[in-house]
């Protein structure tokens, strides 16, 4: 018989909300390759900062809350090996190469500046390792913590009054935040409260985070989940079962406007047209009320190879140009609802969001 | 309008018109192998019905007008092997087996029916040896001489005084018909004529068409072509420099409703929501005036491992369920103009195409 107390955060939280991409251990942080999903679960451990930055710039992690998180471990991994003279000033090095390893999802720039903050507070790199270490927990920690509340929120808003079908891009589960999910979390709930019949995944290319992540993450906890082509969501949602899409985000402006995966506003405008509801859930770390829309948000633009190979196959002439954008803006005028730790935003606008974010 | 006698299919229709995917040597049709493409160009010898059935269903060839001609050389071939005594009974097996190979794509069973009738006023096994060859022929030279009238009268309803972007969906080229393309063959006749700025071409998962095919048979011919995820079309739509979404058809309902590649039904969607113009180009053999919307066409499916593998990689958990229809429909409200070799319908409904179908 295991003794519960001798049981680890780390087992703890594995046993309480299943699969985890991110792993401390104090004086080393692991993540789950994500890249190799799912032919393989192989775990890569860091010590340092660089590693972390090269780990999220490659897409061992990815998801704005795992990318927040990680950089945030970054950062303590960073504090560990500098030494008492030149200590902010490597410090500050460390954090701006996190900062350039992506430059859409702003979990990121929140978590860097969190970190930057406590650093600030610090009197002696005894204390700044000691302090950063625990932020970065708390990051952590308060990421699966408002992935618990969003759920709450999320189905006080879903009014239906039988099973239904539900349809998501991208991964925004266990895999890409502190564990259970955004977009996921709140479908993982619908499971859970048997009101889900069936989520439509859809494959999202480049990159595939929904075959390769979201269909094996909900295939071994048992949530009844079919694949799709991108293409196919429009016929799927034509079908009739499918009542709400439900994504995540990488950047959400003051106006409410959404920056998600490449994908996420087709599936806004083909919501709308099928009188789908539209609901986007993110921590509110994902807000960046210094941007009034959308079109400030800076997009990712990646290499064309992503859409031209796949695993080193050639899927198209290597000459053809590409473009392969990583993101795309949702305008706000397209959602139903934005679901944060804080609550649900009903039909997003400036007034609304700042009601919220710019609290007094 | 080119007299379809003056094109022979062969060497003099490679000529004219580049890129050619069916090669007919009397007594033997060579298919290039579209799978392959573009990391290879292997074409497969074909000297009966089942090898020219096997191809259609295996997809060797595809694309409506390519499967019809196939087809119908695929009867020739059949017919060169049949003893005097039981040749209709063996020519109707023959033909059955071609017409089981793929269900959706009327142009199948359009040219199996005209073949079938060549047969049936034939008073010999000779006689029908040397006149289904002939009618084979016909329909291929036919078809391509649809594609040159189909793409005259597209260009005469763009009324853009610039040259300006399109985008497109799945493989409409040489390599999905008798040569030149449907839309892309609109899209060829832009380029020469100056008033093309690019075209997009979605990647069209799961078959990759648009990468492997259209990327490929644009590329070699120098026309300017940008290749993107399926899921970035409506963000390139939003960007404003698309004005009209061009796609082909592999069944149009006696209303105006068009079963076209997975994708085309989003697209339509997507297009009406920016204010682009949506354009369907297909001969008329792909007209089914028997169905009287597109709810009556039946849906093929294909393997969920199309979604789950390329190319042997592993995108997927192999026990996820999978939906992976191989069209859609777009209704016709969604279209702005169905292009076939007669002329253009604008705002399509069941009196405008009866007018042109029904004639009398």
């Amino acid at each position: 018989m295991i003794d519960p107390s001798s049981i680890s955060p780390d087992s703890a939280t594995q046993r309480t909300i299943g699969t985890v991409a991110i792993r401390w251990h104090g004086h080393q942080l692991e993540l789950l390759d994500q890249r190799l999903l799912p032919e393989e679960e192989r775990w890569l451990a860091m010590t340092d900062a660089t590693g972390v930055a090269d780990c999220i710039r490659d897409m061992v992690v990815r998801g704005a809350p795992a990318i927040g998180i990680s950089a945030a471990y970054g950062v303590a991994l960073a504090a560990r090996s500098l030494m008492e003279e030149t200590w902010r000033e490597a410090l500050a090095e460390a954090v701006a190469v996190l900062a350039a390893s992506r430059p859409t999802a702003v979990n990121l720039f929140w978590a860097l500046r969190r970190m930057e903050t406590v650093a600030g507070s610090c009197e002696t790199l005894v204390e700044a390792q000691q302090r950063l270490t625990e932020a970065a927990e708390a990051i952590h920690a308060e990421d699966l913590a408002a992935n618990l509340a969003m759920a709450d929120h999320a189905l006080s808003v879903m009014d239906e009054d039988k099973p239904f079908s539900v349809l998501t891009h991208c991964n925004t589960g266990a895999l890409a935040t502190g564990g259970y999910g955004t977009a996921l979390g709140v479908i993982r709930r619908l499971h859970e409260t048997g009101r889900l019949e069936r989520v439509y995944a859809d494959e999202t290319r480049p990159w595939l985070q929904g075959s390769r992540l979201t269909a094996w993450e909900l295939s071994r906890e048992g949530v009844p989940v079919t694949l799709n082509a991108d293409g196919a969501a429009a016929w799927i949602m034509a079908q009739g079962s499918v009542r709400w899409v439900i994504v995540g985000a990488d950047r959400i402006t003051a106006n409410g406007d959404v920056a998600n995966k490449i994908g996420t506003y087709s599936l806004a405008v083909l919501a709308r047209h099928h009188g789908i509801r539209f609901m986007v859930v993110a921590p509110s770390s994902t807000v960046d009320m210094t941007l009034a829309s959308g079109t400030e948000i800076p997009i990712e633009e990646r290499e064309g190879t992503e859409v031209k190979q796949i695993r080193g196959a050639v899927l198209a002439p290597e000459s053809v140009d590409v473009f392969n954008p990583v993101f795309d803006v949702t305008p706000a005028s397209l959602i139903d609802a934005i679901v944060t730790e804080q609550g649900v935003i009903e039909q997003p606008d400036a007034e609304r969001m700042a009601k919220v974010f710019l609290p007094g």
